[in-house]
């Protein structure tokens, strides 16, 4: 399959997999339960669950495994986005083209639905049998635990929210990066390469690079669209970086410098994955796609 | 030992257990890592802590086990109660006595304080083999989740802030308190069990039977408090549900019915466990505890 054509594809599983995982609209309580569909059916690109998909075939993981675990990351990030928008964060009224669910909804709506969907998220990865053994299934939950606590992403929006106005080194905005985005990211790769089977210990310390290289990578491209993009490319409002005083690679180094580190990281992920051959394809063509992104 | 010093004892544990859990306050992200300690650090009775130990005492589970079962309990409990007191949700500036987080820290904090400590929670079950399989140890995570999630905690808390005002049947009145309350602490006994041997399927079913009935209880006995106890005596603000306007058992009972039914729930819920024999005494005791406690 060709890689716009595979794009579709697990886009579309993946939204058929959170559509039955969700709970209906119709089920009480439905207010609730309408905001965490509102929050999670409302597109996007699905980057996480095609990583997971794209390491998961690189490790001949079964597809419905890797549809839990790409569920799993998704319902993550989508909780992440929901509380992120919330006033007293970076108070965006705007989500994928969208009212943010705070603004649909309510406030007390939409920061319990990121709860909720935070708790379902492990309770998918609990209900299915994710990995082949059930030890592989406890070490995807404790994967996915670790990157989304307080060393993780939500150690990275705590730096994030007291960081505005601040001088950063850029140590320390990749260390909140790191968190902020990218311990989900590589979550994702390491969670889906799971599911499959194990392989030597070079194999997964390649992945595992590759992972990290474009968790960083996503947040670098991240800045320089916010400053570079418009607002109705991005589905989600522009040059809020700039305008909240936020410490960016884009406000570190320039335009300019910030796109050359980006593409460094990109040769960097890439090249981890050059003795793992052409199974490795997938996860080559999503790390340019996440490198080459309009929105 | 007699109760009140078993009592004493597991509390010790347990905050030794999350004393250790819990992320340092030196380490990065500091303001965070020192919130999530506030939050869960601060005392409380550590009633589902209790609950996990008496329940999996009677099942034989180690008490190393316990302790991460207990452990994950609390760190929930302590998440609702951040998000619970938000301006958003109850507005409450004191909790246990001393100013809630977001009045300690600021609400951004809190916010992600609670989102990690979830996260924390399945982690902590995930790290260790909280039982002695791990396919126990799954279930473990799944009843966790449940829970939890909006069929759960968060459902029951949706419930609660779109009640405020509005006139409740008994049995939405009991549908909101089950899931609110009663579900975590329907989990703390059931994950408790589950740390040890299976038993019966008599037993399970007596067992289930209790957690729900104190779930409630333990509810029940929370509206009481808050009509007749004082801000003081509960180390949080006394009478809020009649000044949002709440709808609670002493609103829709008034205060005398409303004690009958805690009594009728406590008969219930040790009834089940009759046939159980002396080892089900700590959690007769429990229920006890939970029905005649002054905060």
């Amino acid at each position: 399959m060709k890689f716009p054509d595979w794009l579709t594809y697990i886009q579309q599983r993946t939204e058929t997999i959170l559509q039955t995982v969700l709970p209906a609209a119709n089920v009480a309580p439905t207010k609730l339960h309408g905001a965490m569909r509102y929050a999670v059916l409302n597109g996007g690109k699905r980057v996480r669950a095609l990583l997971a998909h794209g390491a998961g075939g690189f490790t001949h993981a079964r597809p419905e495994q890797l549809d839990r675990a790409a569920c799993a990351v998704e319902l993550i990030h989508a909780y992440s986005l929901i509380h992120d928008d919330l006033p007293c964060m970076d108070d965006d009224k705007l989500r994928r083209g969208k009212p943010a669910v705070h603004v649909e909804y309510d406030e007390a709506t939409a920061l319990i639905a990121g709860d909720a969907l935070q708790a379902l998220a492990f309770q998918v990865l609990a209900e299915f049998p994710v990995s082949s053994t059930t030890s592989g299934q406890i070490e995807v939950i404790r994967l996915l635990a670790q990157a989304v606590g307080s060393h993780g992403m939500a150690g990275g929006q705590a730096i994030d929210i007291d960081s505005a106005g601040l001088e950063m080194t850029r140590e320390e905005l990749e260390s909140m990066h790191v968190r902020k985005t990218g311990a989900l990211i590589r979550a994702a790769v390491l969670i889906g390469a799971r599911a499959g089977e194990g392989g030597t210990e070079d194999r997964r310390r390649r992945l595992d690079l590759y992972a990290k290289r474009i968790g960083l990578l996503y947040q670098v491209v991240d800045d320089i669209l916010d400053a570079a993009s418009d607002t109705a490319t991005l589905g989600k409002t522009a040059g809020k970086d700039a305008s909240h005083g936020k410490p960016t690679y884009v406000s570190l180094l320039g335009l300019a410098e910030a796109r050359r580190f980006a593409e460094e990281l990109l040769t960097e992920a890439t090249d981890a994955l050059t003795p793992l051959g052409e199974r490795a394809d997938r996860l080559r063509e999503l790390a340019d796609f996440i490198a080459h992104r309009a929105s």
